[in-house]
């Protein structure tokens, strides 16, 4: 009933992808059983060197038992479904491998009728494993120690990758015979290269009934950012289970290795610094420390907010319960009673060989939390930030803890909540400039799937609106070419510009669809589309011609709420509850505010879109609310087919106005890089909103305090303070 | 040569609209030379207590000389101007209304010329005077004491509003004798009334040769937010300059004046809070101070980023010269000539008597710097924040200081400029966690155009990102009706939802028109839009079907960049310079990045669409640079017909490539309104951004230094810390 030590638990999160192949030739090599790294630590701590105090240790013990329904599994409920399975008469033979293990939530109706103090519903594992290349689904029930449900997936798709399937697939490639002629080729030998394992997607016949991954090598010489460095032309593709490498091509030895120069990112003390004046130190502070709670492990409690918070191996960050006070009543008032990102679509735009098949779906094939690496303190998240770890199971189906992932801190950004100024007379002549400055409280966590980082963060308003902001950083994936000027370039040839010199920044596309539960004062709403309408005016009545006039639809069946968005046929996308009226008899509701955004244009039967289907309709999908729908690109989406999606869901056309419904919004980017996002790219962000819609009887900050300066704290510089 | 002192200032800024009843009803109406307000930095002084320090006093004497060719008119120079029109002979027998007065720039070609040290260009006004109906344009040259050009315009506009215009409507209106019988059918007299004078729009002959204003009346009693109480139904038609009401309309004495419950927004210490936890402070701290300097009053250097920044009565906020240092050479770059906020389009969907003319064009009406009050200190901008006044013209010529009307400070929001996240292992197995905090520069200025306020924020990053936001809060405008609940209203008859009893939001859009003359390394540029089509794949090459291929189409004309945003046929928009590129091939760019935005759908033909047709395309026009072409509405926009817009000049389809071009962008909002925006709005932004796009060699922030514990401030509470 322990949780791995330090020392054991460093291996997992050294497995993450992508996996380098030192490792694999190296003592540190977690499947051959050898530890290292006791010093991670140490090093973790040299930077930023006072910032660390607030990480917990991992837990000697294990942590106190859940208190909220919704709760993630803990450390003992892990080794105890371990165990469970372990005695489990259909894997007495074989352990399966664990390819995923998480809370099997009690259903809506139960949690939803939960209160604080009452003993939490039974307890329920939901596992997929892995075992003879079929996919098993098993619900587990903790209490009683049973397996309750049982079931072998005959769709399409395979289970989540684990660490060790991507170790597998590396080792594999990496033995094989040949590869130490490509690498020969180019000046190199195996030892030299890093290798990566990216999802093969899906192309027909030939790939199915078997778990694939394609291999992809690096040179690792002089930078520790291999990604600008491919070895192009060599694609690897290997059968996971059967440790088999399938197909082996190289079409790239005459096309040169990018060099390493200005590719390493990392800060030394001694590098040479942008040239631009010093900047001031800067901080966000509060002294008096922050203003929310986070009591029993999750459950989050600001101004007028309550959630529940929590990592999330597959969707990294959830929240659920999500809960606003009224502004005049005190009243807690349900939102949303789940959002997380549901899946994430990248699909690469260039035919080639090595190429075709990058259409990632990162949160059913690498996991979004499994690849939430720990936060770095003050560059990640602001000094006054609360740091939560995730719990998470390995292959073997032992917990281990990932640190930090998630960031919880206020925000003031000196922006204004509302503001008016004038000149008034009701007192007299007095100068009437009210404005209230606007306070906000984050959670962020950031995947590293690989090459991209994806910040998420959820924004909470006390005026009761939610931002959804996803940011992208991290490394471009570049194509080796001969070329090291645009000058040489025909016709526009490439698939994007020259980032660097023998490197192509493909253009690609990033699609992140959001799974919202919405619960506007309770489970039944309604999907309404608020149409701006151009209306005409009859010849005579006004010197005016024309004028937009809101039309209310409301869509009874999904087949209504398929949202395509346009400047020039605008709505507003209100999520309402037909049974609770304002006072003036407005129907309370939210609204989807979309911001920038992007919309897949590949052919619907690509199979990346087949996959995909989900960003068919960009930007909104409401369905009815169903337990089993969770994952927009399906459940098991590793080389699907594209029969359990979102979209398949909703072919149904089923009835939604008045019901439990759920909402599905995709934030989009296309991204045609530059050099700019060489080595690494500048943070780009995009967002939506939801916002309250008649759901306050009024502005819910009216009543709302300035800021005095008394009020703000009393601040002098650090002795050895220095530029940022 | 001295300005006026505060006494008289003071009636200025009380004169702006909304014009209050108060003014013409008591010894402080200006137009009767009565003095009072001598208490006002008293007033302001209360709040909040400590935080004025910084505001400059109006200056007793006149400024020191100007620095910068592009300085706006000194105190002194605006006297001298004032001094040579009263002795100019065709001004001898009656001095005209001064409707504006500004710096007449110099040629660019001398601006760019121009080097620190060197004797700045000689100094010229232009003047847009008003006398006897007509415009008169004149430039006056400093130096020589002479007036250099006069023309009297032959176009349908006029110029922008004085107050005294509007206090001459609003005193005319209300004397108007039919006014009191309007005025007791609602139970109310004239002293309880606040009127204001929204411009009339043009709607055909019947307004032509006379300048014209609307006079609307709202009850103020027991309020401040005397908008949210209008005597609906009721219009005064009033010719400004012979001061006669032309048309009395009152169709609404049965329509209730909705209450004043809830309508005072202003803060009371004994106000009811929100019902929700205290938010312990939080502050932005730099106790070293910000990073920033300001030379000469205008100069602006920070980090890698320099500017010259200045109030303008009509456009609010200039920057100019807008260069950034190259991350490695460290040569100061240039990025942009000038940029401002060209015009405001704020059309009302209402085609009733009192509604449709309602269609302003703010800046060229009213004067986006000549509303913008002094911002309010710790709540408007944060408390690291730097205050600059304007120095603007009165009717009469004279000058007067519209004191911290521009902020300007370091902003940072927690967030990251990059990050990536790996672990790697060419250092021998080290965590590689490197994340970069974002430090940005603001400069921000709140325009209360009326009811509502639009603040202005352009934020400089030091990746050389430029974000510009328009955010808007303030009041609604809203519509009486006999309706106190939505069930009394039939088939969605009205033009939006009740926001409070009988009260209508009225549907309306804002578009916010950006001058962005870019001069990407140098005035020559050329507009290329980078557009993503869809490629079929040939069967049988790759697996694919489809992909997107970025096509590079170069503008050769106006009429190759008239672009229209479309979800489902996306482009970037660069500004590149052909005559530089990078050590790649690429040209130095900076793109245009749309954000969430919104389209006019209003007929062409449709009179408020005519005379802001350079929002009929949404989002970018590039028109060749021409000195007189600055504003998107026309220079003299007030009751024009559309024959001097952006759109008309575009016609011409003019060569734009490897040109000095002026790229011109659309920002645009729909507000369907809710009982949230009632009866303060809370702020609604959305933005755009300038992004370079292989202008820099690299990520130029690639060795910036990590913030690090020991750099950040230390800080205490404050021992009267309170909640927000």
């Amino acid at each position: 009933m322990e949780i791995s030590s330090s020392a054991l638990r460093l291996p997992f999160l050294f497995l993450l992808v992508p996996l380098l192949l030192f490792f694999l030739l190296s003592p540190w090599n977690p499947l051959h059983n050898l530890s290292g790294g006791g010093d991670s630590a140490g090093r973790r701590a040299q930077f930023p060197p006072k910032s660390l105090t607030s990480i917990s240790p991992p837990p000697a013990e294990p942590r106190s038992p859940p208190r909220n329904p919704l709760d993630p599994l803990t450390v003992g409920e892990i080794h105890r479904v371990r165990s469970i399975l372990s005695s489990y008469q259909p894997f007495l033979r074989h352990f399966p491998s664990i390819q995923s293990m998480s809370l099997d939530e009690p259903d809506k109706s139960r949690v939803l009728g939960w209160k604080s103090g009452d003993p939490i519903p039974s307890r329920k594992a939901f596992v997929i494993a892995l075992l003879d290349n079929q996919s098993h689904l098993l619900t587990i029930d903790l209490d009683s120690g049973r397996v309750e449900t049982h079931e072998i997936s005959s769709g399409s798709g395979y289970p989540m990758l684990t660490m060790e399937d991507v170790v597998a697939a590396v080792q594999t490639a990496v033995s094989y015979p040949e590869l130490e002629a490509s690498a020969a080729a180019r000046g190199l030998s195996v030892a030299n290269l890093s290798c990566i394992s990216p999802s093969p997607g899906w192309f027909g016949p030939d790939e199915e009934g078997k778990r694939i991954l394609k291999v992809l090598c690096f040179s690792k010489q002089g930078t520790p950012n291999f990604y600008m460095r491919p070895l192009e032309g060599l694609v690897m593709t290997v059968d996971v289970d059967r440790r088999e490498v399938l197909q082996f091509s190289d079409t790239g030895k005459g096309i040169p290795i990018p060099g390493r120069a200005n590719t390493d990112y990392r800060f030394r003390p001694g590098n040479k610094p942008p040239e631009m004046e010093r900047i001031n130190p800067i901080s966000m502070e509060q002294p008096r420390g922050p203003s929310f709670t986070v009591t029993d492990g999750h459950l989050v409690k600001w101004a007028n907010w309550e959630f529940h918070l929590k990592p999330d191996q597959r969707a990294g960050l959830v929240v659920s319960r999500v809960v606003v006070r009224d502004s005049e009543t005190g009243a807690a008032r349900s939102v949303m009673y789940k959002g997380f990102p549901s899946e994430l679509f990248v699909p690469y735009m260039d035919a080639d060989e090595g190429w075709y098949f990058k259409s990632y779906m990162d949160a059913g094939e690498f996991g979004l939390g499994a690849t939430a690496m720990p936060l770095v303190p003050l560059n990640d998240c602001p000094r006054n930030a609360y740091y939560m770890d995730g719990i998470f199971v390995s292959a073997d189906g032992q917990p281990f803890v990932q640190s930090n992932m998630i960031c919880l801190f206020e925000r003031y950004a000196g922006d204004a909540a509302w503001r008016h100024s004038e000149l008034t007379v009701s007192s007299g002549g007095q100068e009437l400039r009210e404005a209230r400055a606007k306070v906000t409280l984050v959670a962020r966590m950031a995947a590293s799937v690989g090459n991209y980082d994806y910040t998420f963060d959820w924004e909470f308003q006390t005026d009761g609106l939610i931002k959804i902001t996803v940011s992208l950083s991290g490394m471009l994936m570049v194509k080796g070419t001969v070329h090291d000027n645009m000058n040489q370039v025909q016709n526009q040839d490439e698939m994007g510009p020259l980032v660097s010199e023998n490197a192509i920044g493909v253009v690609h596309d990033h699609f992140i669809t959001f799974h919202l539960d919405m619960d506007v004062d309770g489970p039944n709403n309604t999907f309404v589309k608020v149409n701006l309408v151009k209306e005409e005016n009859v010849e005579g009545k006004t010197p005016r011609k024309s004028y937009l006039k809101p039309k209310r639809h409301v869509a009874k069946t999904e087949d209504d709420a398929r949202i395509k968005l346009s400047l020039y046929d605008p709505s507003e996308f209100h999520v309402v509850n037909p049974s609770r009226m304002s006072r003036l008899g407005n129907p309370s509701g939210y609204k989807v505010v979309p911001g920038g955004n992007a919309a897949s244009l590949l052919d619907h039967s690509d199979p990346p879109q087949l996959r995909s289907a989900f960003t068919n309709n960009q930007v909104i999908w409401v369905t009815p609310y169903n337990r089993s729908e969770l994952w927009a690109g399906g459940l098991l989406v590793y080389q699907s087919h594209g029969d359990d999606t979102l979209d398949v869901w909703s072919q149904r056309n089923r009835e939604i106005e008045d019901r439990d419904v759920v909402l599905w919004y995709t934030l989009g980017f296309h991204h045609v890089p530059c050099q700019e996002d060489f080595p690494v790219m500048p943070t780009v962000a995009a967002s939506f909103q939801l916002k309250p819609v008649n759901f306050f009887e009024r502005n819910p900050i009216l009543t709302a305090r300035p800021v005095f300066e008394e009020d703000l704290p009393v601040c002098r510089p650090s002795e050895s303070a220095s530029i940022i």
